[in-house]
Parts: structure tokens; sequence; C-alpha cells
């Protein structure tokens, strides 16, 4: 996304009226509306393409957990999209393009409750050169939610539902608008020439690294790692669900990125979302192409899992630059970042941090590798700022991510207890089994 | 949905051309056709969105019955989808908006077969300031199917397949679309101030009546209240399904309450299309996060089923109303539509009605509120009239469904013999298990 | 598709810009731009919604055979697409359209690198009249893995995963995109009047005839059919999943056949667009209904499976022409579409061909119903030329597919062991279970 045109509004909202439309005038014509129109369609559809996506992680997730754990995943998921659609409105909105919107529902630096233009929204009072603000709130809140949903996979089968929840409140709500302003709300990173076009580190990298910071204090799942040091596999309970989820979220990722464009009503830019649509499905077919070889020639079988994981890394990879490479650029990009994740995953068991879905491979790995990839196309953009960008978002997701999770399992503790674990947290959270009538083998 | 808008297409295809299409006349530019284009494009992404609501239909129950009748109602669900296709383009469109469409397929009161525009219809011809009627009979046919498909969840795993198939016949040719007609089809309803703009008592509640007159006459299932007044819990077979059913019905609402703005080629139009995107959502997440905070208060346990009825619940709320109110407004709408959710499904049972899915609270009951609140936000309406709308619509409904179902339990029977329910219908009815390989527990 | 308008940008891109955009002039206005962001958003619209029909095959096929052998299905599924959106970019795109695009990156007759747009393309370069290559490309592309798509159920539970997947990169690259080019690249068929408006016979036939070919040399499962002529029914082990997929099919079609009007810039192509839709679900509705009727008369009971394919055979049945007839046209082309997969796919099974999930009735049998039955609604076309083009394009893909499958045959081997397959491929191949806590009965 740039910025640039984000803060395009609020000029527009000052400027526009007097000039363009004097006493009398007719009615605006479709020059000078139908970018305004096209581009708060772009803002609907890419956003309810991205909503989608919420619905890929609950599947994915539920899909690779045991089958003792997924009730409490889909709780997780429901509930995560919901309160960040609670908590944007509530505060991140604001916090995140403090230079527009919100006026009248700007409370201060804690609280800035969006509100949306009045019904029937004049076209004088609109801001032509952009789109409907609540067509771009509604768009912005789904890449909320999104960060949130990367945490909860890494996270499964004996993390707390509360305490978890507590901690999305805290990611939707601050930690990532205040990270994200600081590049597409016109922050010191998008003055120092940082270039994340949709967020391969302003939304999955920031994911993955919450998601990191919370497998850290929490731990690994009991009996993941022996004492002489073997990873014991916990194969997921529904590869069909899972393969569902991967599946939901290449067909959300068109909104992602293609969204991001932030306009469609010119020959230059609905070309430009054309574009972008085809590298990031290239990037998505090389990645997983890149898993479906790599396994067969490292384990001489080919695993799903990794072709899934494999598929979105290279999304994820792409999505810092979905719109410059060439088709062929696409390709190596994704395959490098479908590569990634079989070479990642094995490393992250080594270091017995336990990422239950692959999530912190596939979103902060892959994130690292689409943010510093940018300046081979993209002009005006070097390595340098790409690395320190992505180092100042780690480190602040990181380290406020730390803070939290220390203080939620000192006060209310974050982990099931053992036997609950055992047991699966359905049955000692929920009382609920997902599947209560398939017996386990 | 307002029937004015839908009404005008009449005067345009009686006023329109000659005055703005002169002998000779260069073929009209985008400020002429270019609403008529975006409103036709609203209809087709918000119907296809709708239809895949019928998607989440079926997953959403398949999900909440029982494995052994998992088979009967995915059929169930596909065959209601498609007779409503039918019988809509049969009867109903042509019921529901008698002044316009359907003219040469006209047969009279009871057959309005419906017709489409020529192919490569002349901008001269086209109703301008509106849209394609094709376009308009395809996102309406959606909304007619949604209220067969509220039905089917109720009386789960009980009622025979034919019976119920027949009732579907009546309530999309005729049930629906009369009723529908009072209000969208310009109706004495409309003309009397009442207001639902995409249906929460049209079609939400309409479907809770019709679901509840079914399952009075049918009964509850065997053994789900004991004699001394217990309810008998009878968990859904797989709430992966059932969440992602949850999932694909919230994105279909997207396209039911915004394409109900049935106008996207102005500012004003496309904005409000914003505002109801993103009200729609705020309503979502209100409902389910009212849902998962009651039942940990009330049950010490979050009941993901609840969240994931409260969610729908919030969407039903918001449906008579998405446009007017404020993101707040939508807040606490839909968290009153999820409370409505926790408190009611109790009660249901204690009046031992006996509904599956837990449609009637959320579509019926929740319907009445999303009904009722409207003056809150909305000019021009009240309380008496919405009250009365409501009655009226729901005493047409459930006395003419009532009566459907005394007839068909009178004649062919409606309810499979006992021994093939506790065998399951999927066995019984359909000699096809939807699970046939998983052993039960 | 209508391949003269994909012809015509070639003019465009040669003609356009001098007559039209003199020294100084100003921008375009929407006259002029508009039809060009209305056709791009249509490819990109209808584009995604074919991507998701690589989901529903996933699903509807995962749901269709035995759990041991899901792994390898969704793997195959995976793997298909990826692979088509490579080999398609690579070869595809170029070979089937020769005398367009792919300009710079046109490497000879085998290697036809496609390459999009510039960034940011000026509207005095873009081909006005008709949308963004890369939007078009984006759509193309998910015809081609279509195709793909339809193969992997008929071979499923025997066929190796790897000579499977060489098959559809010379499917994907090579015999696809050649018999494509006959008709939609402006080819000898096109010239002869042959009409296949989204590719009854151009995508679903020639996919079934590949599968047809891969069938008979691969020879039915162990134990399918029993030496005194008796078949053994193999029932699918997920039938929510199976109805999923169909829905995600159905849902997918909106953008396979309103896609293929390749423009929605006018009010004529928007209106078709719209017919297109209506129509198109008409007949899905349709044939699920006939498949309903016909299995109750016929065996006294719903055959589920029968209605889901017999939504898919009216869905391919109205491809060919989903423009032209009224929805009476489009009611009864689909209910023979139905009737065709209930009468023919035990016919198939007597003639031990074991079509794992009925794609060769569904997608070539019905396929071909619907390209004999174009020219009772369209003019200009004839049963003969629409044989002749059957006949030409089902000889072609038919004898090329059977001669790479007897050479994959010959050399790697294409099935299974006669162990690995009763004991699963999921493990035999890719020790790796689609349910692995699921006891199986």
């Amino acid at each position: 996304m740039n910025f640039t045109k984000t803060l395009a509004l609020g000029a527009a909202l000052t400027a526009l009226p007097v000039a363009a439309f004097a006493q009398d005038a007719p009615a605006p014509g479709f020059d000078e509306i139908g970018p305004y129109i096209m581009t708060t369609l772009l803002f609907l559809v890419g956003g309810f393409l991205v909503f989608w996506m919420a619905a890929g992680f609950a599947m994915l997730e539920a899909g690779l957990v045991r089958s003792k754990n997924v009730t409490t995943q889909l709780t997780k998921n429901m509930a995560l999209f919901s309160i960040a659609a609670i908590m944007y409105w509530l505060v991140g909105f604001g916090v995140m393009y403090p230079a527009e919107w919100s006026i009248e529902g700007y409370l201060g630096p804690l609280f800035a409750v969006t509100s949306l233009e009045p019904v029937g929204l004049a076209a004088e009072d609109a801001a032509l050169d952009y789109a409907s603000a609540a067509s771009d709130f509604f768009f912005q809140l789904m890449f909320c939610a999104t960060t949130a949903s990367i945490v909860s996979g890494t996270l499964a089968e004996r993390i707390k539902l509360w305490p978890f929840l507590i901690f999305v409140v805290a990611l939707t709500g601050f930690i990532y608008p205040i990270e994200a302003s600081w590049q597409w709300g016109g922050g010191w990173l998008s003055e120092a020439g940082f270039s994340d076009f949709a967020g391969s580190t302003l939304v999955h990298a920031a994911g993955g690294f919450a998601a990191l910071a919370g497998a850290i204090i929490l731990g690994p799942r009991i009996g993941k790692y022996t004492k002489d040091g073997k990873v014991v596999p916990m194969p997921g309970s529904n590869l069909a669900l899972a393969t569902l989820g991967t599946f939901i979220l290449w067909l959300g990722w068109f909104g992602f990125n293609g969204g991001s464009q932030l306009a469609a009503g010119t020959v230059g830019d609905i070309t430009d979302v054309g574009r972008i649509f085809a590298n990031t499905n290239m990037a998505a077919s090389a990645g997983a192409v890149a898993a479906l070889i790599l396994t067969q020639v490292l384990y001489k079988k080919v695993d799903l899992t990794m072709v899934l994981n494999g598929a979105l890394a290279g999304l994820v990879s792409i999505t810092a630059g979905p719109l410059d490479p060439s088709l062929f650029g696409a390709l190596w990009i994704g395959a490098v970042g479908g590569a990634i994740v079989v070479f990642t995953v094995p490393m992250l068991d080594k270091m017995k941090i336990d990422d239950v879905v692959g999530a912190i491979p596939v979103h902060l790995i892959a994130g690292f590798w689409g943010t510093l990839v940018v300046p081979v196309y993209t002009d005006g953009t070097s390595f340098a700022t790409q690395i320190l960008g992505f180092a100042a978002i780690g480190a602040f997701v990181f380290i406020t991510s730390l803070i939290i999770w220390v203080i939620l399992k000192a006060t209310m503790g974050i982990r099931v207890s053992e036997e609950a674990e055992i047991t699966g947290l359905d049955m000692s959270e929920l009382g609920m089994e997902a599947y209560p009538e398939f017996s386990k083998g």
C-alpha cells in the first residue's frame, strides 16, 4: 500500500469541493466520479476476499491440530476476528492513520473511534481522488485481523483461551496499528524509503514475531521434543480441511495484494491490479512446486503439509512487492519462499520452538525474504532500508509481544494444566468435542 | 431493499428512450450508462455472494446434525436451492414484482414465467436508471432460496425428504414471493411505511416462522426431551464444518446487505454500500463477542455453537437496517442479537420446540429484534409500523406454513418411522452414509 | 468465448494510439477507458472465481475417494494447479494466442514465455477496446488448470503421483493450448463456424477425453469389477466435502461462463453477463433436480452423489452456449445434462471403465450434449459443425493423451503396486494419512 494515496484524502477533503463544484454546477459526470467508484469497489471486493482469509486460517489450523483441540482452535479463530473488528474500530484505525479519518470520533491518543461518512454522501463532499472512507476502513480492518490470525496457529494445543484473546486485544488495538502507522500511516519508515506493498513485514512478519514471542514464553507441547533431542511428529487431524484452508487463503490473497494497489479507476491502476493478480498466483504456484520437488528429493516422499505451506510462503514472499516483478520474478521469489519453508520448519524444531502449523517459517521467515528482495525489481528501494524496516518492526512487535506474554503468564497464566493438555483443550477448556462421534484410533 | 428503486424501472422503460436518445444521437457515454453497469455488477457480485450462503447453510447444518443424518441434510440443501431457482423463475419473481418484468412471460396470477432481456440489449432499450433485469432476477432469486435454507436446519434429523421438498415448492413459489411483494414489490406494507432494508423480517423471520410451524407439527426428535423435563444434548457431528458454514454465511452476507442498496453507480450509493459492509461486519463481530462473553459468564465455558449462532444473529439483527446506524449502532444492535441467541435457545427447549441448529432464535427472534430497532437510526419509521409489518408477515407465513405442514402430515406423512429415525435418515431414507469409513464412538 | 474479441487486441495495439490521442490531448475520459476498466475487472473477478474451482475439484475428489487415498488426492490437486500456472505461462498462453500477446517473450514454437504490460500502463498504450493483458492471462490460465483438474478425479486411488504430474505438464503446456487455439486462438475451428462459448468441448470434454485415455491405460481399481460382472460400490469417504466441492464449483462457474463474455463495459455486454449468470444457475438447478427425481424413480432412493454430479452436468451442458438460451432453454438443457449422468455412470461401469468421481459422464458426455445443442438457440451455428468440432478436439486430445499415457506406462510406470493400492496411496506413496486419528470402520 502506498501511504501517499491514503494521505491524499486529507487534502482532498479540504481542497476539492470549492474548486471543482461551483454553485449550480451540474452533477459531476463519470469522468470525475468513476475512479472513486472503482476504487471503492476495489476495497469492497478486496476486503471481502481478505475477510475470507479468516476462514482460511480457521480451516488450515483446525486441520493441522489434533482432533482433541479442534473446537478450541475454531473458537479462537472466530473470536479473534470478531475482537479485531471491534478493536480496530475502537482504536486501531485512528492510531494507524492519525492524519485523516476519524476526525469526529477521535478521543485522544488511546481511543480514536472511527466514524463513517454520512449516508448518501454528496459527490462534492467525497474524496473523489481516493475512495469511500467506509470501504477503506473495511479493507484495512481485514489486514489487522489477518495479523492476529497468524498468531493463533503457532500457539495451538496448549494455550488458554482467554489470555490468548487478551493478547489479540493488544495486538489488534495497539501493536499492529502502531507499527503499521510507521509505514502506511505516513510515518518514519515510509519517509525512510521502506517499501512493503501489501505487508510481508507489516502484516505477516509482524504476526510471525508476535507468535514467536508467544511460543518462547509458552514452551513446546508436552512430548513434542524428547530428552534425547528427537522431534515427535504430531500429525494434523484433517488434511482435507488444511488443504481447503490453503485454497481459501490463496483466493483471499488476490484481494490482499490486489486491493493494496489502493486504486482501480485508471487504465494504469486496473492494469496494475491485473499484474498483481497474475504475480500473486505465480508466486503461490512456484512456492508449492518448490516444496513438492524439494520434499521428494530430500525425503523421497512428497509432504502435503509442506506443499500447502510452500504455497503460502510463496504468497507471503510476493506480498512486499507483487506489482513490479515480471512473472519470472514472481516465479523465483515464490519458489525461494517455498524452499525456505522446507528448510526452516526442521530448523525451528531443532531450536525446540514448537510452531504447530508452521506459521513462523511461512509468515516471518518468508516475510523477511519477501521484504528483502523488493529492491531487485522496485526502483528507489535499497536492501539496507528493507532490512532496517524489517528489523525495526520485528523488534517492536517482538518486544511488546514478549512483555505482554510475560505479564499474562505472571498474572492469569497462559498455559493449560498438563492434564488438560493431554486430555485435549476441547474437553478440558470448552467441554465440547469437534467430532464427538468419530472414535479415535 | 428500497422498493421505490425497483419500481423506478417501470417508469424508466416507458420514459427514457425517447427523450434521451433522439434519432442519430451518438451512443450514450459513460455518464449515462455507468450507473447501469455498476448497479448490474453489484447485483451479479452480490448475487454470487448470496448464492454462496446456500453452501454456508449446507455446511452449518451438516456440521450440527449427527453423522447418521448428514447425507440427508446435504441432499436437502442441494435440492432446496435447485427447487427455489426453478420455482422463483416459474412463479415467484412475477408474483413478487407484478408491476414490472415478466411482461411477456406472464401467464396469469399463478404462473408468471420470468423472461430476460434480449441478448445484446441496446442502451436505448435499457432501464438506464436501474440495472439489468437478468441481474436483478439473479440477485432476488438468491433471497428466495435463503428463506428456504433457514427451514431445513430446524427440521433436521426426523423429517422425510420429499414432504420437505414439497413444502419448499410452496414456500419459494408462493409464500415468500407473496409476503415479499407486500414490501419490496411496492405493496401495502411499503405504503404503510414499514422498513426492512435487506430482509430481517421478509427473509429471515419468514424462514423462521415457516420452520417454527414445521417444528410444531413435526414434534421433537426421539429422546430429545425426557419425561421429567430434561433436555438431552445431541451434539453436532462436525464443528469444523459448522464453523466453515458460519464463515461462508458471514461472507455471503456482504452481498445480501450490500447488494440490497440496489444501486452502485453514484458516489452516494457506492459509499452507502461501503457503510453497509462495515456495519454488517461489525454486527456479526459484536454478536459473536456477546455470545462468547455471555456463555463464559453464564456457563463458565465458552460454547462454540453459541458463538457461531451469535455471529449469525448479529448479522440477522443488522439486516433490517444496515445502512443508517453508525458503527457503534451496528455494534450494540449486533451484540443484542448475539445475546438473544444465548437466552432464547434454552427457552425454546423449555417449550419443547426442537430446533436442531438454532434457526428460530437466530432468524426469527433476532429478525424481530433487527426489525424493531430500525427506527432508532432510520428517519420516517416507527416502532408501531415495524411491529405491524413483522406481525403481518409472521402471521401470514406461520399460518400458511402450518396449513401446508398439516396437509402434508395428513396425506403423505412428514415424519420418518421411529426405527428409521433411530437408525438415522441416511441409511433408512437414502441408503448412503456421509462418512462410511469412520467408526462411530 | 468469442475469439474475435481476443483478436481485436492485436489491431488495437497497432491502430489506437495515433488516432485517438493526439499530442497534448487531455487524458482520455471514462467514455474511452470505462469499458477497458470494466472488462479488466470482469477478468479479475471471473478469474478468481474460476481459481476457486480448483478448490472445488479438490474437495469433490477428496470427498469421493476412500479415506486411505485422500492425502494423495489433495496433493495432486494442489500440484496440478501450480504446475498448470507455470506451464501456461511458460508455453501455453503463447501457443494458444499466437497472434497476440507474448511478443517480447516469444522464444519459438515451443516456448512462448508470457510477459505482462509495463507497470502503470498509459491509456494511450492500452488495448482500450479490450482489457489488460495481465487480467486476460490470469483468466485464461484458470481454464487451462480446470482442464487438468478434471483428469485427476477419474484416475484416483491407483495412479502414481509423479507420472500423473508429468501428464499434467503435457496437458497444460501443450495439449490444451493447442486444441484451444483452434477455436479461441482464431484457428481453423473458429473459421469453420464452431461455437463453444465457455468451453463445454474445449475445457470439459477435453479434460474428459484425457481422463478417458488414462482410465483405459490404467485399468480399474482392484476389486471394482468382479469376474461375474458385478460392480462393487466403493463409497466416497466424506460426502460433506463432496457437497462443498460441488457448491464451490457452482459458484466458480459464474466466473467461468460470465467472464467468457470477454466484455463488460457496455449496456449490452453487462446485461449479457447477467443473462449468463441466470442461465448458468438455472442449468445447474435443473441438472440437480433431474438427477433427484430420476434416482428416486429408478432406484426408489435419492442418490446424493448423482444429485451433485447432476448439478455439475447441468453446468457443463450450458457452458457451450450460456448466453443465447432463454431461462426455459437453460432449464431443459441442464435437465438433460443431469439425466445423462444418471444413465451414463452405470454404462461406464458396464464397460469396466473405472471413473472414480464420474468425471467422464459429467465433463465428456454432458460436454458433448452441451456442444451439440448450441444451434437450437444460437444463430449461425450448425449441428454438423458442432459435431465436427467436438470430434476433432476429442480425437486430438484422446490420441495425444493415449500416447503420453502409454509412454509413461512403458517408462516409469503409472500404476502403484497391488499392495500399495490395497494399503492406500496415502501411506504407501506419501506416508501421511488425511485423517490419522479417525479409526476406520
